[in-house]
Order: structure tokens, then C-alpha cells, then sequence
């Protein structure tokens, strides 16, 4: 490890020096002129990765290419096999000049890397890269069979990887994945984000009378599909911000004392956190700290509201309808589809008999947990504390994250979320950055990593 | 009265011819391109009034122009005084392709006359002035002095009435207000209008985070505003329909048993009334018929619903506002600016410490009454009775109408409504028409009018 260490010490410039090639390339996916940027920027991942002693190869889709590169491994390896995964896409740049350099021109300033792409994600898997290059270059012995897996379609949700992970099923084999494409509070709190809420939607519309009509004249004798909504959808939270669905909650895994220290351990102020979100206070279900009602409680939420005139002054009417656009976000061990169908079934029966129901159903994507107490859990918090000099925290994610989901689902293995971002990377926004300590704590993160999961 | 009827029966073609004429004017008060077509309309009724023996008079505005016409009368005449009140101005003809004959070319389809205007309002006028005709050709002298103001802004909301009637508040000092352009049940069911309902309006807005959040990273600890907003808004009506603000029905006039009886009188079917709102079951305060919910109990409607996301599919965010139009309608005795601050009041107090409130208050008018068994009420419900041999029925309109309350406010008078229209008469779309027997019948009516007013 001493020498992995020392070669990567002593790279490190030209090490950044790399990531600034890399990240000059403008891999928008979501914009049709970048099409040939992104398969030039694919091209140029699979020449670097083939330069280090990796076996690459660009894989064509429907959209844009993803990218492996293999290290080199004995035909009957017996050594653990992980999947390291990132993507080459980045959001794009706009609005252009609120940037305080072109956003294609890497730029360092303060000990930060300013370009689209440096913590989303290619500093942050490219971290990995330089950790496989050090074992190669210092031909130490690689502990695992490792599979780089870089696509070029997060940010627009492209189908591309789920197709290829279906086709790819056997060589993909392996005993986890390793993605860094969360973050961590800060420095001092290196992170292994250990769970994902699930999400299931629906729309509730509710039908009156069969037209708009005059308040006056009719008012008085008709309920009023907006009351009639909001009734609904009123009394679906208590006053201790409880769903009160029947059997909403029975699914739900409690967390253990464990989890809620670690929890604790998360830096938080309420005020600043008020701030953040600009409200005058903070609501959550009674019982729970807002890190936990928000990566460890399900909810219900209203997304839109819609009903009758919406337009300037106003409009004597009783709408002929009102309706509600709704998501939920679900929990381990909550099964959003039936989630759903509890839900739907619910609203259904509490349909006042004046009112014709519509219950549209969404998306579902199931919740997400690995045991934060494992064998390999625990090989990446050693890694986490080695790097970075601190006891990480565990977190717990409030959003789905699909690319664990089609893991588990196609490979069936977990995911390891070993983020480098830091909060005021300004992901998706402009001026986004790398932490240059993140970057190179995250390289010799990934060197150990390899070393810890072997042994776990 | 004898000779009055016979002149009348004997002139009703000739009434009918004239009354096409009338209707054969495009005065149209919404489009600019008729603006011609208001002032020889305006002019045609002048030189139509003059013609018979009253003094007309035609009042240029800012906008249409107001016709004036009164009977001969003496310099000190000691008459009762009345007024007449229409509108030559008609709605819009659009969409023209679902009229079955021109709008501006009144045709007679089994016993009606179909036009734009027919019923609304020119026909309904044209009845009262054809009356006073009959008193003046056949020499009968007229018991009380009329004034008819017939206006053209009727249709667009406009002004100039009422800056017509601060001006000529002296000349138009009388003992009441008589205005058929309202309707009845049917001709076995003449009525007369007694009440109408007020109308007070507000916006309530209800501002939580200070943008729209996304709903896996923050969504369980921040109050969602839909959500705050359907919980405000649902709690203010009860299961019994019952308005819930606090001294909200205090100075709410009881229905006298007499006008529970005469509302009950009021032709009624459940189904049919179902059918034409397109409900699948009625819903209002309990122990009130249908009739009574509409006409005489006072209203929370919401108008409108908006907040966060009303596109395709979904959007998962904490929308960062909520809103609603909210429009209250009022019955005697509820003074609409004193309920307008109660209701605003309230929700202020029940504004949930997660959120800011914005509460706009709109436009208010009071509810109006006029005592259905007063001396000047019941000469109109015996002129009725004369009329088309029944029974007449006391309406109460759950509507408001502006000028019933420009009389009583600038002239300090009661205005009776004793409309002509029948329910199928189509105003305001198209194959609007007026039925002859209700034309005819109404002229009939306007002649025993005045003598029985005169003797009240």
C-alpha cells in the first residue's frame, strides 16, 4: 500500500491534469449537437482506460455509447469481481453567463476544478480509474477483478444501460457495485449512503357536474369538486404529519438505535437548514429528527393542485373538476406497487358519493437498503476512514437513484454509494466543481477499497 | 281596463312586427364593429317611444348610449312614479353555425320568435312599453307617471348606468323599480323575484419553502402548501354542508314559513334538476330543499385551485405555493365587506406556522330583499295572477344583479322583478328566443301593473 500511496502522491498533478482533458469535452446527452462530443469523449475514456492496461470497449446503443473497461484477469479468476459505475454524460451548461469560466475550460481556483462534469460525475469515477492505475503502474497485485461501466445517458434517463446490463447479465457477474455519484456533508465526514427511498405516483381527479356552472344560480345545492379535493386529500396527513392510509405504515422497517446515532452524527442546524429551504419553520412526522423523516420515512405529497379558473380576477364558478397530482416516497421494506394500490384503493373508498373518481397510476420504484453492518459495508467505511482521516457517517438518501434499482433488479447484487460530492459543488448548476482533497482522498479511498473488500 | 285588452288583443301582430324590427338591430355592446349599430338601435327606440306619445330622450356616454322615455304628465302630477328598466344592448351571437335561423333576422317558429335579444332583453321591454301604448292610443289615462330607462351596457358591465343615475337622481326620484329580465318556472308559474344573493370574493395564497423542492431530499420535513392549503380549505365547510367560520350565519334572515311554502310551490324534480347540472347527487346544507340551498343560504365556493405541477406525467417536487379563488355568496341579512374581513380574519388565524399567508380581497355586493308581502309586491303578484290566470311563484335568485342594487343605493328605491323569460329561451346562446304567449301575456301584465301599483 506504500507504494500505491507514493504513486499516487506523486502523480497527482498529472492526474489532474488528465480529469482537465477529460472534462473538456462538452458530453451534454441531452443536446443533439453535442452527438459527436459524446461519442469523441466515449472514444477518449476507452483509449485512456486501454493506455492503463485495461481491456475497453465502446458498446453502441440506440443513444449515446457506454463505455467498460476490464482489468486484466486470469480466464478461471477466483478473485472477487466488482462493478464500478459512472457516467460521462454531464447536464448542461446553461444559463452560460452566470458561469465565472467558460464551463469546458477546466479552471482551478481555490483548490477547486470549475468545469460541467468535475463532481458529476467524471472526477468523482475517474477517482476510481487513477486508484486502478496506481495497483497496474506499481504492479501491485489487484485484490479484485474490477469492470468499469460508463454510460453516457444519466442525466436524460436513457434506457441504454438498463438494455445493456440485460445483455450483458454473464460477463457482468459480480459480487457488488461500487458507484461514487452521492456526496458527503463535508471533509470531516467522509459517507457510505446505505439506503434510497422508493417513489410511487398517482393522479386523483374528482368529476362534479358536467360543466363549469354559475355559482349563483346553482351554488348552495352541489358540492364543489375543489372542496370535495381538498376534504380529500386533507385528511390524508394527521396533525402529527402521520399518512393515515390503513396499513400505510405496516411495511415500514424500523430503524435500529444503530442507525439513528449514525444518523445523528450527520452535521446538522436547523437553522441553516430553514434557510436553505426558505421556511419560516420546519413540519415532519412527530417522532423523528428531519434527517430521518427525510431519508428514513415514507410521505405523501402533493405535487399540483388543479381546478376550475385559474386566470387573473375572478370567475363565479363551481368547477365541474378538481384533481391532484401525487407522489410518494416509500422506504425498505415498503412495496411500492402495492403501496400504490392501497393508496389508490383508499381514495376510491373515501370518494364522496357527488363525486366520480379517477385514479390514475404512476411510476413505482421500490425502496432501497443494504445492511450498513455488513462484511462489505464495513470494508468501505474502513476505506472511507483510511483516506479521509475521520469516522464516516452513514446517510440515507431521500431520492430513488434508478441505477441501484436495475442492479439489484438485473444483477442482482448491491451498490456501495461512496460519494465525493461535496454540498456546494453546485451539481447541475452553473460553476460546478470538484474538491481537489476530495478528488485525491477519493483515489486513495478506491486504493484501499480494493485491498478491504477482498478481505471482507 | 276592458278597452285597454281589447286594443291589445286586437294589435298583436302589429306588436310583433314592430318587435322584429327592433331585434333586426346587431347591438351588439361587446364588439366594437356594432358600435354604429348601438347608436341606431338606441335612436330606432327614441324615434319609436316619441312616436307613441312619450318624451324620449337618447343620453350619450362614455360608452353606449342610454334611452330615456316618459309618459305625459303634468308639472306637479301627484302620481306614483316608476321606473322601467331594460337594455337594448344584447350578448354576442357567436357561434353562429349552431343558430338555426340568422340571429339578426328574427324568424317565427311555433310560437316563438327566435332572435338574438328576443328574450334578453328587448322582448321583455318592448311587453311594458306595448302596454303603456295601449293607456295612451286608447285615451285610458295612465294611473301612475313612467320613466323608462333602457340602457346598453347591460351585457359588458358598464358604467354609464350608474354615472346616469347619480346625475339624474332628481328626475328619477319614484316609488319603485320595475325590471323583467329575469324568468319564471313556466307560464302556469308566473313569478316575481323577491331576493337576490350577494357575492364576496377572495384569493388565498399560502407560500411555504421559497421554490419548488425537490420531494426525495427534503420531502417529509417541510409542510407541503397543497397540502396545508386542502387541509385550510377543507375544514371550512362540515359534513352537514355547514359553513364553518365563526359568526359566519349571524345575521343570516330565517325564512318565514309563508316563503317556505311559496318556494316549495316552485316546480321541482330532483331527477330532472340532477340531470341538468350532470351530477350524480345533490349535495348542500341540510334541512334546506334544493330551492332554499340556492336561493336563500349562503355559500363558501372554491372557484379555483393552483399550485406546483399541472403538466404531463409527473413532477416530484414540494411545490413552493398553493392558492385558491374563493367567492361567498350572501343572503339577507349578510353585509358582504363585514363577512368578506370575518372570512379573512379566519383563515389568517388558521394559518399554519409553516407558511405565510397572502389573503386578497376581491370584489363584495350585498344581498337584496324586498318584502314579498308588501303593498307594491302584492300588486304585482295580482297583475300576474291577471295575466296568465295562476297562481304566481315567489323566486328567490341565488345570483347577483347590479342594478337591483344601483337603484337601491342611489335611489334609495325597491326594484321588482318580474321576469318573462322562460327556461328554454337559450340566453346568452344560440336559438335564443322569446315565446309570444309570454310576450303577449307579459303586455297584459305591465297594463294591469299600474293600475294595481296606483292603488297600493
Amino acid at each position: 500500500m506504500k507504494q500505491l500511496k507514493q504513486y499516487i502522491d506523486t502523480s497527482r498533478q498529472r492526474f489532474i491534469d488528465e480529469l482537465v482533458d477529460y472534462l473538456r469535452f462538452p458530453s451534454v446527452s441531452a443536446q443533439s449537437a453535442h452527438k459527436k462530443d459524446m461519442t469523441d469523449c466515449a472514444r477518449w475514456l476507452a483509449d485512456h482506460t486501454k493506455s492503463l492496461g485495461l481491456k475497453s470497449r465502446v458498446y453502441r446503443t440506440a443513444g449515446h455509447p457506454i463505455v467498460t473497461a476490464a482489468t486484466p484477469r486470469t480466464r478461471n479468476s477466483t478473485k472477487p469481481h466488482f462493478l464500478v459505475y459512472g457516467h460521462y454524460d454531464v447536464q448542461p451548461p446553461e444559463p452560460l453567463e452566470l458561469w465565472d469560466s467558460p464551463p469546458f475550460e477546466p479552471t482551478l481556483r481555490g483548490g477547486n476544478l470549475y468545469a460541467r462534469g468535475a463532481s458529476d460525475n467524471k472526477g468523482q469515477h475517474f477517482a476510481h480509474l487513477k486508484a486502478v492505475e496506481a495497483y497496474l503502474k506499481t504492479g501491485t497485485e489487484l485484490p479484485c477483478d474490477l469492470t468499469f461501466v460508463v454510460e453516457g445517458e444519466e442525466e436524460v434517463g436513457g434506457e441504454a444501460l438498463v438494455k445493456f446490463l440485460k445483455q450483458n447479465k454473464c460477463d457482468l457477474k459480480c459480487d457488488g457495485v461500487v458507484v461514487s455519484d452521492t456526496g458527503m456533508p463535508d471533509l470531516k465526514h467522509p459517507a457510505l449512503t446505505y439506503a434510497l427511498r422508493g417513489v410511487a405516483a398517482l393522479e386523483v381527479r374528482l368529476d362534479g357536474p358536467d360543466r363549469d356552472l354559475h355559482s349563483g344560480i346553482y351554488g348552495g345545492s352541489v358540492k364543489n369538486p375543489g372542496m370535495a379535493l381538498s376534504q380529500l386529500l386533507g385528511g390524508m396527513i394527521d396533525n402529527n404529519g402521520r399518512i393515515t392510509v390503513p396499513g400505510f405504515y405496516d411495511d415500514v422497517a424500523k430503524l435500529t438505535a444503530y442507525e439513528r446515532r449514525q444518523l445523528a452524527r450527520v452535521p446538522y442546524s436547523e437553522a441553516k437548514y430553514k434557510k436553505l429551504l426558505g421556511v419560516k419553520s420546519l413540519f415532519g412526522e412527530k417522532g423523528f429528527t428531519a434527517n430521518e423523516q427525510r431519508g428514513a420515512r415514507p410521505t405523501f405529497e402533493i405535487n399540483g393542485l388543479t381546478s376550475g379558473y385559474q386566470g387573473e380576477g375572478s370567475k363565479t364558478i363551481v368547477p365541474c373538476s378538481a384533481s391532484a397530482k401525487i407522489t410518494m416516497r416509500l422506504v425498505p421494506n415498503q412495496d411500492a406497487a402495492k403501496i400504490l394500490r392501497l393508496v389508490a384503493c383508499h381514495l376510491k373508498a373515501l370518494c364522496p358519493p357527488t363525486m366520480r373518481m379517477t385514479v390514475d397510476l404512476g411510476h413505482v420504484a421500490d425502496p432501497y437498503v443494504v445492511s450498513p453492518t455488513g462484511p462489505l459495508a464495513k470494508a468501505a467505511l474502513d476505506s472511507l476512514k483510511a483516506a479521509f482521516g475521520h469516522n464516516p457517517v452513514l446517510l440515507r438518501e431521500g431520492g430513488s437513484i434508478p441505477i441501484v434499482e436495475h442492479f439489484a433488479r438485473i444483477l442482482k447484487v448491491d451498490t456501495y454509494l461512496l460519494g465525493l460530492a461535496l454540498p456546494d459543488d453546485n451539481l447541475h448548476s452553473p460553476n460546478e466543481k470538484i474538491d481537489l482533497e476530495a478528488f485525491t482522498r477519493g483515489i486513495w479511498m478506491s486504493a484501499n477499497l480494493w485491498t478491504n473488500l477482498a478481505k471482507a
